[in-house]
């Protein structure tokens, strides 16, 4: 009934758009009561994203259940983060034909966007837990995890706007391997979980070498 | 008039809450009528954040403004950012006093998602620009544009937690300090800008310095 549902309400969405179509269409065309609408579905929203609460009670049983002492966190979000992506290319047709109704229903826009933030919000308080107590911690865990969503958005858009035709994990895999570049073995990882610190130097190439290595030496704890 | 109103308002959002306020109210207790008040706000949630729409065009106008040739792109959007603390800044009161009304009410909390998206936005589309045609371009623009977003945020949201009684300027700063150290020099900046490259090494406290060094050798193109 659930999927009854969900086909004629995208049937009269694409027919007569999403403001034009009301509740009682949607039941009438899939010939079941009100009742059973509200059932499966909270607001007519929920129609259009009914995947979303599964997929986030997805991803934080996910990131609750991991080894938190051999888990790199950059790698474990970005991984739940993974989760979301798969939901979409499930079901491409379904996917393709909301990512252009979102786009131009306002309504829907703001529902996406207070999805995305609560995926954003799950991500950033696993990671802010993994680094509880490290100065910066809160700063780094919510700047991963926006980072981690505007990259793995930046993969799914890419594969939506080619009507779901191309790869779509390896759009999002070369997206989130950018950020695991960036982010991978930074304060809320390898400082936490290595015995070994971690140093970071950079350095113009054009500096002289006796200078950069002075500045290791002294980064090293050396001099 | 419009201080009136705002004061209005706000003094009806902290007697009778947010919802329980209507136009009415607001127009009744400033002494105006309806038509006043939709002169200034197209929209309730607009008294709640009157000044985003003004911040957004200086936001645009800054971007465009600038010397794309001489400056750093993350550092400028960095600077972008700081407007949006400014606004909030200059009036702690009423900042904090709207802080906690946001977080109480969920249409309120949608319509600042969707403001915070269109800063966001404005960032990237900048970014993009000043990538284009460079391979993911796009990609290091939406990252990039998402975690100036974050910690400009976490910075914002700590100072407003303290009722606005820190240094909101220094909260900022040191956020968004954050993200210029993880991605100034990228592929937008120092490569294409910078005639001298940015080479960063990364190495494990304990590993041995003529190890390291070798490695920063290798990376300076000197072996």
């Amino acid at each position: 009934m659930r999927d009854a549902l969900l086909g004629a309400a995208f049937q009269l969405f694409l027919e007569r758009g999403y403001e034009g179509t009301t509740v009682d269409d949607i039941v009438a065309l899939a010939g079941v009561g009100r009742r059973s609408f509200f059932r499966y579905f909270p607001s007519k929203e929920d129609v259009v994203f009914p995947d979303h609460e599964r997929c986030l009670a997805d991803m934080k049983a996910f990131l609750d259940e991991g080894d938190d002492t051999a888990d790199d966190p950059v790698r474990r979000v970005c991984d739940a983060a993974r989760l979301v992506l798969r939901m979409y290319a499930e079901n491409p047709t379904f996917s393709v034909q909301r990512y252009r109704l979102t786009k131009k229903v306002p309504g829907l826009r703001a529902y996406e966007l207070s999805v995305v933030w609560r995926y954003e919000r799950a991500l950033a308080e696993y990671l802010r837990g993994r680094s509880a107590g490290r100065p910066g911690g809160t700063l780094h865990a919510d700047v991963v995890a926006a980072a981690v969503v505007a990259a793995h958005n930046n993969g799914l858009r890419s594969w939506l706007r080619s009507d779901g035709k191309g790869d779509a994990e390896a759009a999002v895999d070369q997206a989130l391997g950018y950020v695991q570049e960036t982010f991978g073995g930074s304060p809320g990882a390898a400082v936490a979980e290595a015995p070994e610190d971690v140093v970071v130097v950079v350095s113009r190439r054009g500096a002289p070498l006796w200078r950069v290595v002075q500045e290791i030496e002294s980064a090293f704890g050396r001099d």
